[in-house]
């Protein structure tokens, strides 16, 4: 977190979810087998509100920090969103 | 869950959510009342990641399993997003 | 939430989320200072579902209820899906 800060980031939402990708869970795969509720990971959820120009960067900053090379590693989301609206100052991003 | 990977689904976030529909929390809709906070009714929410040509068969699982009927079933937004980077191998999808 | 029902809102999603914004999960800013995990702020995070037309009422209610003109007061993102599906009906949006 430390890292996007020196970056500029400013606003960065954290959730608590439950992934569940190719790995299944677990570290051992197996073929059709039955994954059950407890074969769900604890992750967390980082949403950071970047321009532009930035983007780049912060894709750089959160792999540096999350990567470890194993297939649970995540997945970064970009999405445009239509408007951003600061509740503070009613400015319009 | 099952049914998500026997068609091919290897990405699946669930967090859990409060939710507020139609149904204000309560079978019984009682126009105009006030809706307090325990009239949320605990909810999952699942982030799946699938490619174009799995659109339509996702729907179809996902619905088969959530569908009682009631108006408190819940929806299946679809958005694409700009880009999805892996972090594990740096790829782009 | 009462006068979002007020103008005709039927769905809303909420999530317990941490938030990290400017003002760095505390209201004495120290530049360069390393935010360690306690400085988060449990933050409420609202999804509600909305027809074009209801859009800039929706931002006007959420505003006025959220605002203290703090810059932690949070953001308004709005973000088009390409589709929704109603679970209980099939009925596509």
């Amino acid at each position: 977190m430390k890292s996007l800060l020196k970056i500029g980031i400013r606003g960065v939402t954290v959730s608590d979810v439950r992934g569940f990708g190719a790995q299944g869970g677990s570290k051992e795969r197996h073929g059709g087998s039955e994954f059950s509720e407890d074969k769900f990971v604890a992750k967390v959820k980082l949403e950071i509100v970047v321009s532009k120009d930035q983007v780049e960067a912060v894709i750089e900053k959160v792999k540096d920090e999350a990567w470890t090379g194993e297939i649970g590693d995540g997945k970064i989301f970009c999405k445009i969103p239509k408007l951003i609206f600061m509740i503070a100052d009613s400015m319009i991003l």
